[in-house]
C-alpha cells in the first residue's frame, strides 16, 4: 500500500492515523508538538521533522490542523515541491472556503492537486469509522482519496463537486446547525425546568420522536449532564473559530444569519470566561444562566 | 363502545374523528362552522348544535380548537354540567400551561376531570396514526383516555405526570424546536445557495446523517420547495400564536429565549404581510429574503 503523509495529530488526528495504520497504510506523521504524535510511533507510524518530510513524490498528504493560518503555513513551497507533480494535498481541516480556493490555485501552479475533505466526526466517531466526509476538488484526485477517507474515519463520503471551497461551505453549515441545535435544546430544557417539567423527560420524548437524530441524542445528553470540562472532545475556542468562519463566509456573501450570530455570541462568552478548553457544548450554559439557573 | 364527544373539526380534527369512527366509536361532533363537520356525518358521526350536546353524562369529550379563548368559551357551565360527575374533558389544543391549570381547577369543582393531551402531528400524520401525544392530569383519567388517543392519532403516548400544565409546556417546547429547526435550515440553505453549493445537496447530506430526524427530513423538504401557500396544513397565524404562548410562558417564568424571539419575529412578518393562511414553514422566507434572494 502507498505511503501516506499526515500532519496534525490532535484529538481527531490521532484516531484517524491509528485507523490508517490498522488498515495497513505506512504513515509518515508530522506534528508541531512532537510528543503528541508519540503514541502513533508505537503503532508503526514514522515520525518526521517537517511538513515536507511527510510527502512522497506524487503521493498523498492529509492535513488536519486548527485553522486557516496553520494550513497556509504548512503548505509552503517546500511542502508543495516535495509532493510534486501528481501529488495530492487533502485538507481535512475546517477552514474558510476562500482559503481552500486560494490554496487550490496555488497548488495547481506546481502540478499538485488540492482536495478539501473536512471531517464530520467527534474523536470517538472517527475511531469507529462512523464519521462523514464531504469532499470537493478535481474528480480523479477525489477518486484516489476516497478509500483513505473511508479507511480513516468516514462511513459516508459525499461528493460536493469540483469547486474546492464547496466542501468547506457544507462543513461550516453543518457545524452551524449543530451549534444551533445546542442553543435550541438549551433554551427548551431551561423553559421545561422553570415550568415544572423534568428536562430529561422532554429530552426523551423529543429525541425519540420528532428529533430522533444523532445530533440531538448525543449533544442533548451533554446539555443535560453539563460535564463540559471533562475530557472535552471539541474545545470552545475551536467552536468559536468555526462560528467566526460561518459569519465571515456569511458576511462576504451578504447573508444575514441571526441564529449564527447568537451562537457565536454564546461561544464568545464561554471563551471570555477563560473556559476555552471546555467542550463547545458549554455554549448551552448561556440560556441556563440567563434564566438564573446555576450548577 | 362508549360514545365520544368531539369539538373542533379543523385540519387536525377531521382525520382524528375519522379514525375514531373507523375504530368503532360513536362520535357526537360539534363545530362552530357546521359545514366543516359535514364530511364526518357521511362517515357516521352525529352532528350536534352546541358544545354541551356532545357530552354523555360521565363520558369523555375531546376538544381541539385554535386557542385559549376558544377552549375557555367551550368549557362553560352548561358543558361541564353535561359531562357531570366522572366525566373527562380531554384538551387536545395547544394552549397556555396556565390556562390548562385554571381549567383543571374549574372542572374539578364540579366533579369533572380535565386532561391535557396536546397533539404532535400534522394532519397526514394524524390520519396515519403516526402522531405523538403528551398527556398530563390525574392518573385514572389518563388511563381511560389513552386508548382514544391511540385510536385517534397517536403512535406514542408520553405521560407527563399529574400537573395538567406539563403536557402543554412540552408541546410548546416541541413547537419552538420545530420553528427553530426551520430557521436553522433557512439560514443554512441560504448560506449554501449564496456560496455556490446546491441547497438540495446540503439537505441530502445533513438529513441523512447528523440530522436524520423526521422534522429535518419533512420540514427541510418544504423549506427547499417553498410551496407554502399550497394546502397549508398549519397556518402561519397558528404558528405565531404558538410562539406567542412560548414567549408568554418564558416571560412568566423569567426565561430569556432569544431563538424563540427570532422565530416569533419571523412569523410576525409572515402574518403582517397578510400571508396568515400560508403554512408556518413560510417563516423560512425571512433568512432568504434578508439575503436578497427571491422566488
Amino acid at each position: 500500500m502507498e505511503t501516506i503523509g499526515f500532519i496534525g495529530t490532535g484529538h481527531l488526528g490521532l484516531p484517524i492515523v491509528t485507523n490508517l495504520l490498522k488498515a495497513g497504510y505506512p504513515v509518515k506523521v508530522y506534528n508541531r508538538t512532537r510528543e503528541k504524535a508519540a503514541p502513533l510511533e508505537a503503532l508503526g507510524a514514522e515520525l518526521v521533522d517537517s511538513p515536507a518530510a511527510t510527502a512522497v513524490r506524487g503521493g498523498i498528504v492529509l492535513t488536519l490542523v486548527s485553522d486557516d493560518k496553520a494550513v497556509e503555513s504548512i503548505a509552503d513551497n517546500d511542502f508543495i515541491q516535495a509532493l510534486g507533480h501528481g501529488g495530492i494535498h487533502v485538507s481535512l481541516s475546517t477552514i474558510s472556503p476562500d482559503t481552500s480556493r486560494a490554496l487550490a490555485a496555488h497548488h495547481q501552479k506546481q502540478g499538485v492537486t488540492y482536495v478539501a475533505a473536512p471531517v464530520f466526526a467527534r474523536p470517538e466517531a472517527a475511531a469507529a469509522k462512523a464519521g462523514n466526509a464531504v469532499v470537493s476538488g478535481p474528480g480523479a484526485a477525489k477518486e484516489r482519496v476516497k478509500p483513505l477517507l473511508e479507511a480513516g474515519f468516514a462511513k459516508n463520503v459525499f461528493d460536493l463537486g469540483e469547486d474546492p471551497g464547496s466542501a468547506n461551505v457544507l462543513k461550516l453549515i453543518g457545524n452551524f446547525m449543530i451549534a444551533g441545535a445546542i442553543e435550541m435544546m438549551a433554551e427548551a430544557f431551561t423553559l421545561a425546568e422553570k415550568n415544572g417539567v423534568d428536562p430529561k423527560v422532554a429530552y426523551e420524548m423529543l429525541t425519540t420522536t420528532l428529533f430522533a437524530a444523532p445530533i440531538f441524542r448525543s449533544y442533548g445528553a451533554m446539555v443535560l449532564e453539563r460535564n463540559f470540562a471533562d475530557s472535552p472532545a471539541f474545545g470552545a475556542a475551536l467552536g468559536l473559530k468555526d462560528m467566526n468562519l460561518v459569519l465571515q463566509t456569511a458576511t462576504r456573501s451578504h447573508t444575514p444569519m441571526p441564529l449564527a450570530q447568537l451562537v457565536q455570541s454564546r461561544l464568545m462568552t464561554v471563551v471570555a470566561r477563560n473556559e476555552k478548553d471546555t467542550d463547545w457544548v458549554a455554549l448551552a450554559t448561556g440560556a441556563r444562566e440567563d434564566a438564573g439557573l446555576k450548577g
